[in-house]
């Protein structure tokens, strides 16, 4: 940690803010600038808690040079995380070589619903069924999901479809039900700083998709897996879904740089929602290409077989037949940075 | 709802969109400009679920008319909602012609820590006492609150000062004990779409006070305001505490033009918290005078008789002393427009 | 136009508001709705001045339907615009199947420099040659650009590597030089509404490369562009360059999805700047990589042989091994989408 | 300046980089943490340039610790700036005890409506007329301003009423124009980081108003303001006028805890803008209050006879009736601080 002074500290000023760092047991080493005098703090084993010394004479700023996150960071494990999904034998897994796409409806309507969209992504490659039972919605006039109803048809389209399946928890009783039901449960930018949910997450056996906040740093991001990885579950998957930003030509921005960020940062892998990243169904199928291309781990995908009329989120729904040519297109891409679909 | 066409969409394609309006059983209005043509639709009583028309050929865009909310807003009730706070007999109320000052520590730490500021607040004229018990912290290795044992020391503070009490609760369990404990329920930004702590305030019979989410429109924080009132709970008082911009010089952005804007759309009563909205101690005080200015029905302020050994948010909590000069100040300004603290 | 009423609005406000709209010579349809009075306008034949309607009893919002942009639209032009650069006889052309790359040190610094500089790029496949003679610096104090110095080294690049060139112009004077001496005028981020500059640059006889403003929305770079091309010049570039947000992980939010939107919007060509976009080399590559999957026209790349000495932008200067990687890269995800390099 | 090396960096890591800062003819310091060594560098004389360090094997981040703005800030003067205004003998100044007050049309239509608002801002209080002769449009077919003829109208507002006039200068003839014509040149938001109009206005000899940018930070207001300083022109007054973000309930956000900001920052005075600000007529009143008892120096008010038929900006003008209110208002709240208007 850095105690920076301003121009016009006096001595007796950088002395007592020297003090006070060897009263907390550490050492203080003064290094006196044209500008500025700065004093570093050394021996301390995890954050300093500046408060005190944010508020002596003379201070301006206290800067933290220690990362706040450990058991997420690259420095911590240096080889990426691979994370294997579904019940012993299954082969997906995320992290590695190949790129795992998850699609499927914004929410599960009915089994007929399910069972048409889930053959369609299924011929067309997708490994992960995705579609919620319990929705997050911004008016309580809108529909809520099918609840338990909703997770029992993801069990059947499993079943029936050998696709392996991820659903939203949003509170306690319904992230239960969805470690019973799915393969990963899904944590929604809403709840990413819910951090009674993530602690649950963190108990829980199964791995966990954990969406970016609408307005999370990347930080905040790490620092939200932190809670689920210490309490003992090391699987977590990351998720750039956009951020709210000035811009209206999109419903979020896609902030694609999340990515080679993530991976330099974090052993964890990384997935984009190009269907919430935009909101807008044209704008899918090119950046699903360009999140490929930034080297995601995987996408997840909003397909419908009639968007229009479907309950929640039809507009950036895409068709059965754009999602064919989107599993060609992104297979092509990744072949070219070594990867494969 | 407006269904707006492109130039060169075809009469055919005008037909299309109206006949889809009619099978929905509403009344289209079809409105060729020199641009574009516009489809209006009437009959409807609430707002119209949107999806089908929006992907019909030749459809640009679709605009609601109508607010997504209702007993929330202005329209559905003329008159200021004013808040009862505290136990019967007791005459603290939001809303009302007085500006209601809510005062304390971030976090409540101990006995005697909570009892020194809340005689210091109370002498300085606060009404309600304000102290963490459960803590949402970035940080999982950061100091959490006492839990339970904050709410017991909260209500002692309530007992030997005479001060009212409110506390974050954050999720399903604490939210039943803070109810117990406290006469106001707050739910914090971090929270405000976590809609399942939202329908359990709304079955809560203390008011509740919603905080802004970081990057909340105030129509999503009046829709999260609809969830608590639909639920049975018509006692909400808003509060603005800032937004997350590019800005750098502050922790947050505070977005004081959210109190007319609340005041015109909305029965409710909105506070503003100076404290988190900034960041920065300096910055307290002259923001609580520009908030009570804008005509804020009240200012949650964190005030710490020893900031510099605070547990969490030392820099933002102002001096005893300076909350003294704060109240008189804000006295000072509530006259001015006919108010008073 | 549509005027919306409030609930309340009496008829006689609705009256008024028709009134009104024949004063000005056209036709109200008022649309009486389950919550709101809406009153459609028809008969304009451009943008109706809103300023009166906007403030009569019971109005509260007015909706504009007609884009404010017309030259630059899709809907006026719907082939894509492919701009020539360079001499008569000069095959380069951004806008076409071929994904155009510019690339050169942020600023040209010496001879030595840019020919080191060019010698590389045109190797790897470069057609365009960048460089700043006239920087704009956030600090007075910080390197301004050799001027017209650094514009005759242009020349000098051009002759010698057979190579195009465009550099940035930021006021009348530096325009005047900038479209003598190079084949692109580059208007930066900082002036995209400086609209003396935009007139001006509408009549030179070169192609303007206009980057989005900082915080611009797509509809204003729209309509910047609209100000190059209603003063004669159709040859304009549009470069995203990313936008400002909260997100402190990167210099600027780099906003990919802006590329499919221009190019459903507008016939203008769109590339991306990576670069400047990130400000970090080490996602200059997998942003590159991204922007080109996601349909861009081109991409403005910082290079330099020797980055830590360079002038200015040093940190997101990219070695030109790393361009070579780049070029490969970018030529196989092109060949995915039907385009090439 | 502080280099921080990753937690794996080798001795050796750290030994080049100190090689490195003395080769720069400084001195490196090396203080090893417990997660990080920090390179802490002392004998430079102002910001060292950082590019050559920051990509050296080991480096993770450089800390600047030196601010980049020199002469507007408060460490290089302690003293407020108090600025004059007007010709010799003149008694208006802005920085001093006085708030002073600067309202009229946005644009100059006429000379009638020049001098019937001119009127009544007189009589109510303002000390300063504003109307803008050059206005800088989003939209080159929206109307542009007068241009001399409507400079030739604010001079006789200043004849007739005695009113000191501000006007705004959008390129380097205009400047010179408003130069001769007006008491205070305005920059607007659009043009905060026009450096060569900003250098030109640092040789002017009349005070110069530098509106903040829709996405600055305050440190760029700041560098913005040291380039008109540091070309001579020590009269320099900042604006708050609202920035940029996701908020969709004003045109903008208007960042008041830049008063406080700029107070403690540097030695300029600062006035806010709430017209422009909120770009709704309803919350002019609210915030002008709330920015004099924020602290600001001064107001910038639209002011409309007839904002109806205002050429631009109506819905955000307010009518004369309003502005006495308004100056009564913030007469009462300036008292409270020891102010007055």
């Amino acid at each position: 940690m850095l105690v920076v002074l301003e121009r016009t500290a006096t001595s007796e000023q950088v002395e007592a803010v020297c003090a006070e760092v060897r009263k907390m047991g550490l050492t203080p080493h003064a290094l006196p600038g044209a500008q500025r005098t700065v004093v570093g703090i050394t021996g301390n084993l995890g954050m300093v808690n500046s408060g005190r010394l944010e508020t002596m004479p003379g201070v301006i700023e206290i800067i933290h040079v220690t990362q706040p996150f450990k058991l997420v960071s690259r420095e911590f494990r240096r080889e990426d995380t691979v994370i294997p999904v579904g019940p012993p034998g299954s082969k997906v897994e995320i992290g590695g070589k190949k790129v795992c796409v998850l699609a499927g409806p914004c929410a599960v309507e009915s089994r007929e619903q399910a069972f048409a969209i889930a053959e369609r992504v299924k011929a067309a490659g997708a490994e992960i069924f995705r579609g919620g039972a319990f929705k997050p919605r911004t008016s309580p006039y809108s529909f809520q999901g099918l609840g338990e109803e909703g997770l029992k048809i993801l069990a059947l389209v499993r079943e029936k479809f050998g696709l392996l399946v991820v659903t939203e928890a949003i509170d306690s009783e319904s992230l239960n039900l969805v470690e019973e039901y799915a393969d990963i449960i899904q944590i929604g930018a809403r709840n990413m700083q819910n951090f009674s949910l993530l602690k649950q997450a963190g108990k829980a056996e199964k791995p966990v998709l954990l969406k970016r906040g609408m307005s999370a740093t990347l930080q905040e991001l790490l620092m939200a897996a932190e809670y689920i990885v210490s309490e003992g579950n090391p699987n977590v998957i990351l998720c750039e879904r956009g951020v709210r930003t000035f811009a209206d030509h999109t419903r979020n921005t896609l902030d694609l740089s999340a990515i080679p960020f993530v991976e330099r940062t974090s052993h964890l892998p990384i997935i984009a929602d190009p269907s919430h990243g935009t909101g807008r169904r044209e704008k899918v199928l090119p950046m699903s290409r360009a999140a490929v291309a930034a080297g995601a781990d995987g996408l997840l995908i909003e397909v419908h077989h009639k968007p229009d009329e479907a309950l929640s989120d039809g507009p950036e729904s895409i068709y059965p037949e754009q999602f064919n040519i989107l599993m060609k297109e992104i297979s092509g891409i990744a072949k070219v940075i070594g990867r494969e679909v």
